[in-house]
């Protein structure tokens, strides 16, 4: 299969590049790094991408920028960091990629439990995982030629241990769970899912 | 209780006017016509509204433009209705709101059931329903001096059969079903709840 990791740089990125590659050809995008260098906040770079890539099996999107910090400090201007990146970035893939991918291709995208379960700093990744996991439901009954599309929303991960502090009272997830989560959506038959991996 | 009610002139903001002005102040906001005219898609717009009205109790939003049409024409610019409208018009009206607003007032903002239950055409409204019911989940923990946030999230509604061959097999909501929905986040005590009016 082959398998586009965007954010192929980053922690949960590098494990799951890492574990597919015995098995799959790996096509890593990252902002910086990576096989492709790409910037999932413009439309012109993530044409690019896929131009590059040409047809591909799956995409696995682990790229999710957006602001943390104290709610006080929130304008318009810090909410539009996770709007811009992993609302818009995500859904751009999708909107864009859908023409470049196989039939029975599938896309897997970011979102995370704060979606459901608020921690203080974080209402901006709250919203836009709130987003990604009502579009993966919405695009499942839109992509065609059996393309599937679905979330993997951990809590906070084994390998960022510099978030625990903001994450009171989260087991984190193990990253060999997160694994699972992305092999369950991109191995899978399941569409229109939000994958919770423990 | 003085309350804001924003797309005051729109089909639910008329009979929520209608129904809560019997025993409160209602300041009917709307993009033309009603008391006051605010573009929620403008910052200035959002700040003057609040410099004319003052300290509120309770803002009622029903104003939630979006996208809406076939998937297969959706693109990055088509998005970008429902994430400049229902999303951010409303995460920026609690944002600056906030500054107004007396100590245990309320904001409700408007959802939707494709937030969770997705119909063909409405990819940009569940993704703008999902990032606001993750925010307020999330700003719910965050506002301070007991302000309280919610929002309604009902399917299609009675006085919009316009509405109704996009929605099959959905039972519309009354609009005693939406008013009570409402009544509950502004007159409950309940907060960072997504209220389903059916």
């Amino acid at each position: 299969m082959k398998i586009i990791i965007v954010g192929a740089t980053g922690t949960m990125g590098k494990h799951l590049s890492n574990a597919f590659e015995k098995d799959h050809e790996i096509i890593r995008v990252s902002s910086s790094g990576g096989d492709i260098q790409a910037d999932i906040t413009s439309l012109e770079s993530i044409e690019n991408l896929f131009e590059q890539v040409g047809a591909f099996d799956a995409l696995i999107s682990t790229a999710g920028p957006s602001y943390v910090g104290p709610w006080k400090h929130m304008t318009d201007k810090e909410f539009r960091k996770g709007i811009e990146g992993k609302l818009m970035g995500q859904v751009n893939l999708v909107l864009i990629g859908q023409r470049y991918i196989e039939p029975k291709g599938s896309f897997t995208l970011i979102s995370g439990a704060l979606a459901s379960d608020p921690q203080l700093n974080f209402a901006n990744a709250a919203a836009a995982n709130g987003a990604i996991e009502a579009f993966v439901r919405a695009a499942a009954i839109e992509l065609e030629d059996g393309v599937r599309i679905n979330a993997v929303s951990p809590t906070v991960i084994e390998d960022s241990p510099q978030y625990f502090p903001y994450f009171p009272g989260e087991i984190p997830v193990s990253m060999k769970q997160l694994e699972y989560g992305f092999r369950k959506s991109v191995f899978g038959a399941n569409t229109g899912q939000v994958i919770i991996p423990y």
